[in-house]
């Protein structure tokens, strides 16, 4: 039996990235960026007029000038025209490129307008800007040309993907999506669609597996095989080479039927760890198929299968679709947060405990655990009033309220 | 000029929700339930055995019996068989109904067995069970038949997944998906896949909106219309009453180019307001097209068009996911959580103010917005490095470092 920090090396171990893919910018919403996207252009990309209203010479009205003769009118989209006459200005809109030889825009708010006989139209400023530059977004005041705006790694999130779109980034590398095979074993196990009989219950852990592997950026295709180690052994290679990772759950226990951790033996998948100094969870297996997947054998147990999914694999597929060397089990990464225990919790084994916890704000700012009432590994209703769980380290039996621990959310 | 709070009761006011859809439940993942999941059966349906090892009764080994003559061997799936002789056990496998005259389960780990001559094996109890019961996960003891597990309104995620494929939910009455037409206007925005001349720039608010609402639950359309009232005329129409929602950005402020409010009011849009005592994001329009959608007009600088869309657009897309009556704005709906100002803030207008913040948890649990040094609500590379927006209210102008405010998230 190893550390849970020990199973957590030896799992980062063997993150390999995933290669990457070419998509077009509106289907790679959510995906890992796999290139840099630096700025093409300045940003802003010219002096771009910040409010509605009138375009003129600081120097100008510096000097005393409130009344302008407006020369033109000049519209976002509009290639920008110098005005002719130092003293004049141009009329001119949100998004509009300042013209050459003017600095400052005074808003629509702060300004009277007259016609004049001849038809000519004058601007009054009613109150002058206090500098140059006044409601200009200067050029390259944001970023500049050749800047590194989104670094390989990041989500392409709604703000990267408006970056995205301005500088051009119609076609972006991002990860492949990572391929993962769930699998539950299981005789007890019945379709969702059938009526158990009294001794049966329904199959639920790879529906469950599925949607976490969804959540965490995969594919997820769901198989389910009877505890029939020769069924095992049929089904299970076109799996380990198939997929970037293989999710089992169940038959993993010290049970007469628990046959996974020998038919990956004899199937060549090499053994990392089986059993891990947790609670939930312990017999635990990891190990990986030589130029195939990666094997979560996770126990059958639903909260044991569900928390060293958290815990283990979905760190490992995000990790996956990364660049090489990011930082495994980062909170980037559905790494743990720091919360706040509200109740004393004691556990006496020398081993971590996974103690699964609702989640909340308190009004302080400071993120609240409080433990569920939980009827143990086999509970999986506990898991619906669960917002994640806490990392009870093993050298520790008392935690008195108000002990900041590391806490897993699986619920944002 | 409305205040935050009016604007935002008033964008309430208008959410109705979303018919419901009936899914097969893996394809319902990260909807929203739109009826209660009950418990068809008892959590656990039978007396679980939750050990591998050897099921006996708790009387005989009180009574001083440590060995057990193993009648038969019974594993998950099968159907339990009572024990013939009261001083006789099981040896059973983890995920088995325990037989009916059975009660406690001694595991493996706890246990050694011996052979017989007469090809008999035998079990012996080297760590007694401290009580009836032990090992055996009770039939009802964490959920009822009839229970309510999952009540409408909730999130199907991963654990809420496997509850439903439990009670045999095999297809589930979730939300319709809100249909959102997000259109952006303006002279000066080329597609991206254009190379922009030096006075334009590339359509990214659309992509932007169309990210968002995705990340809402929503399907969403992109669309464009250069700032023309005529083709506004002709185009918006079909939008208004072909989706739930129209997400506009640009043409709501006070240029010559803005014919976004008119237009609407000719279409027969009715307003519910026009500029909101915020900023950045003042010139927000919103309305309703009686029978059709609503309408979120808002500014087209980027960051005032993100601000606004997180603080009133996601909010009513996802209330709108709901069943009726459901709290806008709440915590689960989009809404603000409590963040600790780790900086002096002074904001002097008496409006609300939407200030940028990165956000990371402190040592001490606590969640700490940071302000971002950013340029304005033009400066959409300030977005990037922000994960979310305190709500500054507009009575007060020093937000001393230490003070706690809501913040929304755009980022987890």
């Amino acid at each position: 039996m190893i550390s849970v920090d020990e199973a957590t090396r030896l799992v980062a171990s063997t993150v390999q990235p995933l290669p990457s893919e070419y998509l077009s910018l509106p289907l790679a919403a959510g995906r890992i960026l796999r290139e840099d996207l630096r700025a093409d252009r300045d940003f802003p990309p010219f002096n771009r007029v910040a409010m509605d209203g009138m375009a003129l010479r600081y120097a100008a009205l510096a000097a005393g000038q409130t009344e302008f003769r407006i020369e033109s009118t000049q519209f976002a989209g509009q290639p920008p025209v110098p005005a002719q006459d130092a003293a004049a200005a141009v009329e001119i809109m949100t998004g509009a490129a300042l013209p050459s030889n003017l600095d400052t825009v005074i808003r629509y708010e702060d300004l009277t307008f007259r016609t004049d006989d001849a038809g000519q139209r004058w601007g009054t400023v009613q109150v002058p800007a206090p500098h140059a530059g006044h409601n200009v977004h200067t050029q390259a005041a944001d970023r500049h040309r050749g800047d590194l705006l989104v670094p390989a790694g990041t989500r392409l999130e709604p703000a990267e993907m408006a970056v995205a779109a301005t500088v051009g980034a119609a076609t972006v590398a991002v990860a492949r999506r990572p391929r993962v095979a769930v699998v539950s074993t299981g005789d007890e196990l019945v379709p969702i669609t059938e009526q158990p009989q009294a001794h049966q219950i329904r199959r639920s852990n790879a529906l469950m597996l599925q949607a976490a592997a969804w959540q965490a950026g995969a594919e997820a295709e769901a198989f389910h095989f009877d505890d029939d180690p020769a069924a095992l052994r049929q089904g299970l290679p076109a799996l380990l080479t198939g997929f970037d990772a293989v999710v089992l759950s169940g038959g993993v226990s010290k049970g007469k039927a628990d046959f996974l951790p020998e038919t990956l033996r004899v199937l060549g998948v090499e053994q990392l760890f089986h059993e891990v100094g947790q609670r939930p969870g312990k017999p635990f297996w990891f190990g990986r198929q030589s130029g195939g997947a990666v094997v979560f054998a996770l126990p059958g147990n639903p909260v044991s299968t569900f928390v060293n999914f958290y815990r283990y694999a979905r760190p490992w597929l995000l990790a996956a679709q990364q660049p090489e060397g990011t930082n495994f089990g980062s909170v980037a990464l559905g790494g743990p947060v720091p919360a706040v225990l509200t109740e004393d919790v004691v556990f006496k084994p020398r081993i971590t405990h996974f103690k699964l916890v609702s989640l909340g704000p308190g009004p302080d700012g400071r993120l609240l655990a409080t433990p569920e009432r939980a009827g143990g590994s086999g509970d999986m209703a506990s898991l619906l009033t669960s917002a994640g769980f806490l990392e009870l380290p093993p050298e520790q039996e008392l935690f008195p309220a108000g002990t900041v621990l590391r806490v897993w959310r699986f619920r944002q």
